[in-house]
């Protein structure tokens, strides 16, 4: 399994919307095949991994299939795995979590069990859970796993009081912010980073087979059609203001502009979750700054930061978040942390929402 | 060597401003003595492992000795050790480091060798410079190894914006905390925390058989001497208003008033660091608020940070130290993270200016 999820992990950049999945056939002890879910249309991961076993020459009948979600068992863009499994006549399937999805819930096992195969499931859970942490939750919620970055320094700048921030964390950070971009299926900012730094919301720092959607909240609508972030299009520009000229403009620059608006004329935070939901985004990456930050957080909207802590002390400075002031510290938002890594020089510190 | 490390630790809270040595004496592959530095006029820690041997019934001649630091040469509150060693007829010592006491720098390993016991050193230098960074470093710079602590939010707010701070990190990360001041020689806080907090500078979540020396940095001399903090002696106050009848009076309650002011009116701290040397003061731990903090860091009379970071966001609230602006990042104070620990909730980050 430890195995399946590698190969898992080798989809991580471009299997979106679909989950990240691996399989790995065993038999008489050996491996005889792996694979891992392709892009959109292409084979899931256990097809993948019986075409690999056939390609060298192995015959599947008998042997045990260890895969990092359980099987599919309905028709999307391809047909169900789990009818494959049990035609090819392999004798057990061990899957590391099940299937939220509405459409399999476990009936994957469940026709794997009924066509005479031993079944097991939660094998290495944990860490399934994590590769798939925004399809899972999208699954349950219908909403992306909301991961917002920020950067600062130790004692919590974002930059100085005249807004330079380049750069307070170093390259190594950096970089890996970008690994963390490659893998969301959007990155989101507000008008006020997209205006500062005319930011163009792309993976840069390495390589990658897919450029994730581009999100900018823009309650106004006063992003520039020459904006970087809308060159190129694959960009959708979420707005509490219906202007048709300033609409087309950015349209005829290949933007989408799409309406949801709160009763305070702002963008509707919980809404456009639901909406990036349906539009199955999995994991949404937020490089905001401290306004649209702290009205995600506000707005519970937030299930994980990603937080890079530079070794250097700003004091007077621009804060991470603005949220209110409050009054007593009951009113404090909590979270937990849940990995805390050196990158650099700098500290990368993950906590969660739970 | 790693045993003799941990018999140094059995010292940590009570031997300052002795460093913290620890010694195992090794015959014929067994352990046969082992002891740590005593409190001051106490026996020093070769002595205690030797007497230990001989509680025993082992006779040390011709076994190796295994010490966290230089066996000392000098008649100090003791008799040197070094030559007790001689005395003894031990055949081999392997020191962790040499002891940069100008009164022993290597005359104490030289002494032996030239008495023919074999000699080594740097075993587990790391380990053994960290358990005795205040000895070493006073003795090297003349000035004590200065830890700020401080406990922040994971956005850095200290308190919130009405100075609510009561508690951002949890029970765990504060009894942490206390065994910080426990091996420290003093704790230091400024003005500001005493007359807010009525602060004790004492350690009470755990047992300690010493209190550290209690330093109060009041440039106006304005504490009062029913303070806590003045109440039950053990107390140093750096001034820099030269206020008889104030001075007599916190004297009657048992504290030292030392005057030393800078052309500001100010403590002058980077003579304070030079005073607290002088005064043998080896590790030195400064709980203060954010103005004390970002002066001491100004004039760069800090080594290391103690930071608890706990899970949590406040937003808009007291920043962890009073800095003056920057126009531009190259004058940010750069540090480097030393260890990073999960204690309770919280975040232990340890972070040196080297």
């Amino acid at each position: 399994m430890a195995l399946a999820l590698i190969q898992a992990g080798f989809g991580m950049l471009d299997t979106t919307p679909n989950p990240r999945v691996g399989c790995v056939i065993v038999k008489d002890q050996r491996i005889i095949g792996a694979g891992f879910t392709q892009p959109p249309g292409g084979n899931h991961a256990e097809i993948q991994a019986m075409a690999d076993a056939a390609a060298r020459g192995h015959d599947v009948r008998g042997a045990t299939v260890y895969v990092t979600l359980e099987p599919c068992s309905h028709f999307g863009r391809t047909p169900p795995c789990a009818d494959a499994l049990i035609r090819a006549g392999v004798a057990r399937v061990v899957a590391a979590i099940a299937d939220p999805n509405p459409m399999v819930a476990g009936q994957g096992l469940a026709r794997l069990q009924a066509a005479g195969i031993e079944v097991s499931c939660g094998l290495l859970e944990e860490e399934a859970r994590d590769i798939n942490i925004g399809f899972l939750h999208r699954m349950r919620t219908g909403r992306p796993w909301v991961r917002m970055k920020s950067a600062a320094s130790l004692d919590g700048k974002t930059a100085l009081h005249n807004g330079v921030s380049q750069w307070i964390t170093g390259q190594a950070a950096r970089d890996d912010g970008h690994i963390w971009r490659a893998r969301a299926c959007a990155i989101m900012a507000g008008i006020g980073t997209i205006q500062k730094d005319d930011a163009q919301l792309t993976v840069r720092a390495i390589e990658t087979p897919r450029q994730p959607r581009r999100i900018v909240i823009d309650s106004k609508l006063i992003v520039s059609p020459e904006a970087r972030v809308i060159q190129g299009g694959n960009t959708w520009v979420f707005t509490a203001t219906d202007d048709r000229d300033k609409r087309a403009a950015l349209e005829a620059e290949g933007a989408e502009v799409i309406l949801l608006a709160n009763e305070q004329g702002k963008v509707d935070l919980p809404g456009l979750m639901r909406e990036l939901g349906q539009r199955q985004i999995n994991e949404l990456h937020v490089e905001a700054g401290a306004r649209l930050n702290g009205a995600l957080l506000r707005e519970g909207c937030v299930d994980e930061l990603l937080v890079y802590l530079a070794p250097s002390l700003i004091g007077d400075g621009r804060n991470m978040f603005e949220l209110p002031p409050l009054e007593d510290l009951s009113g404090k938002i909590g979270i937990r942390f849940h990995e805390v890594k050196q990158v650099g020089a700098d500290l990368r510190i993950l906590a969660r929402f739970e």
